[in-house]
């Protein structure tokens, strides 16, 4: 089940410095865990924006959503989610 | 894994009415053989529209994309999907 | 008489924790009890944000409204509201 | 049953002149049966479109969709359809 | 002269309960008199919001755009203005 | 009553040139004729578009959608239309 | 040179009530010192709004950008602006 | 006075390709002879479009609309025009 | 140098089946070669929508233009492109 | 690698005077560096607006999201960045 999720995060000026910094630190580590699970394929940042585009590759929407609203970042996220499948012309094509 | 689908169809005039009327029974058909296989959960109506809000409930995003790229008036629709999960607040709710 | 409503949920970071925790749980209870007395049909969450995606079955549209701002999330909410009626392909369907 | 409904007519030019009139003399004859009948409350036109504001009062929203989906002139037009109640500060105020 | 007028309430959260409370109590007197002057024709409330659909009948834009700025709420409040006239359907058609 | 009214022209490359020069020869007549009554106030061309910023002033809502439906190229325009009123802060303000 | 500019203004509540009366009377001044001098040619009230439709005379670009952020309201208005030329059918048109 | 210009290029299918290829032509000779004069300084082509971003520095609007009406390719662009000035950032700021 | 790229195809009714599906083996061969030579690195298919997802990895602006210019579906596709670049929290993060 | 960027600058009025000059100064003083190594090609201000367009010539997207995410100015701004390339029609059209 693949997703591509876009998220572009809007921190409030408000929060104190440090608590940012360990937020940030959190969510790397949330992130790269998941990558190394095999279940976030890729992220890359969007030029010019505090803003990413994610691929996901999970069991299910609900895992999906579990994972989305545990980012540390969340709270302070927009997210979109838009549901993939096989592309024909793919090279590595093989319908599930 | 279950999804939101909403269709709006705009049929072009210049199409023959009686191609029409022969679409349009496929597509019942179609709707009706996918509702009692349990995919096809939910369609509605919607008020003033030529569209429809139905529900899905599919193995993989794969299942879905078929299905919906299967559909008589396909052609003749825009298409929009969104990935939906249990909410805690059903009384039926039981994290899949 | 069939709506499809559509609730996100924004609250504001200055509301205490504590507050926050007691207006869902209230939340959750007066959703459930509607959803017992059959006019809250359906309740599910969109994967990746908190908001859902409801479907209601009450006797007019002045009902809805009482019940839409009987919510004690209400003041944070934003809704969008949809007439539906039933779909001539629907299994299920007799025409009211 | 309250509802506001906005109708914007788009006719395309390849429809015969005669035809064109004779939709809408159909209409016309629709629409004043309809207020005639109390279901159609209200109809006003747009300042410089070719469109209309009316209130319709319908048992229900099938009613409704049922009354919009006859309108002659139904396939050129796009219809968007809000739901109503009564206004606390209205002086014919009477709740449902 | 006709108008239709929508209008959204936002009130922000630090505005103390009781002015709001004065401030809507004000709202609803203002309101009441324009209609018993049979200016402010008809106001319905929008399903699931804090927000009418009105009806104005006023001598000229001038007395539109007076009554709307001296609205207690009107600080508060996002106001759109449509100009109607008569529809030549209307069973109540008298061009003037 | 003072409006100000934005057109924007889309002629459909199927009308025959000799016919699209007859309609804009008579545009231009029946507006420069309600120039001269004193009805269309303002005409301007908005810079690289085949489009117009007019201000116009009428005795109400109706002599506006008269003449405006009235224009030759009304079929191939889209229309808005803003009411307007005297603004406090100009010179030349004298409240209706 | 003529231009359209549109103007909305949003105070922020936090401003004391005295610092935007002497803000709004500068304004006004600002504002008809321009008309005096031929360059603010038009300035006139949306109904129903806090905001502005004016017409702008001036000799380049960038005397009209000095002018707009010149305005002592600026800080708290969302401005847009709109190049505009005679136009052919204007009875006092004389292409410049 | 300095504009920024986006243009968007839609021929019609049923435009032939020999007068498609000839208005091509002329409008490219069109362009570089603006260049040349100093008046179009810069056009780029949009990565992944069939549209440019162009800077024009002309006299006035009036000769702005006539350069942008006179493009051979006028009746199938989307045009917009933004008036822009000196940044006083620039290194090369110079206030006209 | 990597890029999001998301295509909408809108092929015109009025093209002839046969002529359809030639242009859609030409885009396939197409697309494979380029996925061959590691130019277009993933390509999947949007859910429910004739459309789809697309990376690229090119050596600058240049080379994405003519290879999405060069597709035997361009002129019945919408294209959108955004620039990426490296993201601090991939577990593949090496900052060119 | 070229790509025109175009920024809107939203500075809080609840940072210090002080502290606005201090960055302002910061941002003149960066845009400058950049415009003198080549990399920052054009900035042209928004006629009645806190805004810019841009043109950047820089080697790959990494070096213009570092560039851009270095702005002293970058907390405060909405960006969005568009790839252009060579457009065939000019007269400097050299291809990479």
């Amino acid at each position: 089940m693949l997703f591509k999720v876009e998220m572009t995060v809007n921190i409030p000026s408000s929060l104190p410095v440090a608590q940012v910094e360990e937020i940030k630190a959190q969510e790397k580590a949330y992130s790269q865990q998941l990558q190394r699970e095999g279940k976030w394929l890729h992220i890359w940042r969007v030029v010019g924006q505090y803003a990413n585009v994610s691929l996901f590759e999970v069991k299910d929407n609900q895992e999906l959503h579990d994972i989305l609203t545990g980012l540390p970042l969340f709270p302070y996220m927009e997210i979109t989610v838009q549901a993939l499948c096989a592309h024909p012309s793919s090279i590595y094509f093989e319908k599930s």
